[in-house]
């Protein structure tokens, strides 16, 4: 029988219909070849794209040359682009903005054959520290309201190149599912008077431990109770902060840990499926935002992961609800079962 | 250079980025063979699934034995179930609902070789009727706060049937992209005192038509401004109402020689592509509704068209913004000066 979730986050109903899942083809999504490279994201590549934004390399290393860990480019076809005045304008009803923002990849590794699964703790955390670093650096521009880290790991999830990088792009106007998250937290924060994330937290730890799938010292890893996707994950921090950028070097390496532990786990238990991950954080706090007072109570910076191992259709595009026929808490009870060598 | 158009209807912001276009696989997704059939949809094998709901079919003829033209059956694998009573209730922080609901299929044709497109418009318009004779026997079950009319063509769109379908669901609480175009066209409505889709007909015909691509005496086929995805196509009936419901029969028939020319457009310009198709109506009204007071004048029902000629990625999956590489002007100017035979 079939139920209907409310995520109590977003604020949106989810159809969990476990019955669905007999007509659906398998939840393993076949693997793709990887191709050998080299590639302009390889090390001793660097000439290929020499605009080095920002880089983790070693003492005495130049940039745009070899020795680096972790090193961020501008994306070579940007959604939006830095450079301009951000100009609004009408056209007749219709109302359009000039497309700036920032649109950079991260390339995690030098090495083109390997995930971000197969990187140490030590790199994840120092990628991490980059998102960090760019989060911090893109907050001084005054024309951004927000930085979304994200990665698309297999064709699939929309990835065009396979050598392991994530991206961020920094948007004029806060993006529509942050907004949405905000005003929902808000909502609970006022009803409540404490965070929806944080009581999350407790209940799956104490209450309804069936979504657990992984607690750190500083993390908790759950398959939220409406999950819209089968094996959607969500990663969040024990210790109370709206934003990403505050996170501190531990922490960092918490989230390695926790991450990686959950992308083997996800290798392991689905043949490797094609996923996409992001953060979600505050927006820059600027009084125009509207949202600064309340919002280091209210919100709680968090990680998102969505595998791609079912088909969009025309019911979920048309209503905005998902139908999910995956348990959160059977692909909770996998992901903990398995075991990570 | 990238521009952000916000959708006068859904309050969404667009990128338009035709410059990654160029990093696009080309925007012709490979066509998929046909199974030879028969299947459980065809004309002659009633006696598969003889649950019918509902059909027109030739006089004298019997339920669930062949003689018909459009049969519509109760969906195999129903993501909602039409039997029991909805109860609300919550576990800890978190809220849920039965899933009651309807989920049926409209099987357009009894035969398995053609597609819409392929039908004579007659015959779609008797398509559309169903459609209309089934959103109105649903909506005197109180427990229905909605139905969506859709349907999926091609695998990527999600379709597990080649045999030419749409599918309804009717849903316990109102769709979050219904409430979300009801809800900016109120606004609309509030500041202007018209209805936002009949100004939009009305500047796409007289002051910016760059973006249509059919005028017909009851209907406008338009790319949306703000579209979403590469060739987005919105059809509007010119005659303002909210509710798909109330469609006249010489309606039906011009909604289905509009539809039938879009979609024949849709198949020569793009090779067949998977896409998905709905229709945005307003929820039933009934006073708990809370929208059913001035919703009369302030929403207009419509049609939508989704190719699925892109991939979904965790940027979209993130942010909620879409990124779509194709001018919504350019898409249109190939689709009508596309001709069909």
């Amino acid at each position: 029988m079939s139920e209907l979730r409310r995520d109590p986050v977003l604020g949106r109903w989810v159809i969990i219909a476990p019955e669905r899942a007999l007509r659906e083809e398998k939840l393993v999504v076949p693997k793709e070849e990887r191709n050998p490279g080299p590639c302009v994201f390889c090390g001793g590549q660097e000439l290929l794209d020499p605009h080095e934004i920002y880089a983790v390399r070693a003492p005495g290393t130049f940039p745009n040359t070899p020795g680096w860990l972790v090193r961020v480019l501008p994306n070579k076809f940007p959604a939006l682009r830095i450079e301009g005045d951000l100009v609004r304008e009408g056209v007749g009803m219709f109302d359009l903005m000039s497309g700036i923002g920032a649109h950079e990849v991260i390339v995690e590794t030098p090495d083109h054959s390997v995930d971000t699964a197969d990187l140490p703790d030590w790199h994840i955390a120092t990628v991490i520290r980059t998102y960090r670093e760019r989060v911090n650096d893109l907050a001084g521009d005054d024309r951004f309201k927000y930085v979304l880290i994200f990665k698309n790991q297999g064709y699939l999830a929309g990835a065009t190149l396979q050598h392991a990088h994530s991206q961020l792009i920094a948007t004029p106007a806060i993006p529509k599912r942050v907004k949405e998250e905000m005003t929902e937290s808000r909502r609970y924060y006022e009803f409540k008077q404490r965070c929806v994330f944080c009581d999350m937290i407790r209940q799956e730890l104490h209450l309804t431990p069936e979504r657990l799938i992984l607690e750190t010292e500083k993390f908790v890893v759950i398959s939220p109770f409406a999950a819209h996707v089968p094996y959607e994950i969500w990663i969040l921090p024990k210790t109370h902060s709206c934003d990403f950028g505050t996170i501190s070097d531990p922490e960092t390496e918490g989230l390695a840990y926790a991450l990686k532990q959950t992308l083997l786990k996800l290798r392991i238990a689905l043949s490797d499926p094609p996923f996409n991950l992001f953060i979600h954080t505050a927006p820059f706090r600027r009084p125009r935002v509207g949202y600064w007072d309340t919002i280091q109570q209210d919100y709680h910076w968090h990680l998102e992961i969505t595998p791609r191992l079912t088909r969009p259709a025309g019911f979920e595009e048309g209503s905005g609800f998902y139908i999910n026929p995956s348990l959160p808490e059977d692909a909770a009870a996998v992901l903990r079962a398995t075991k990570v060598p």
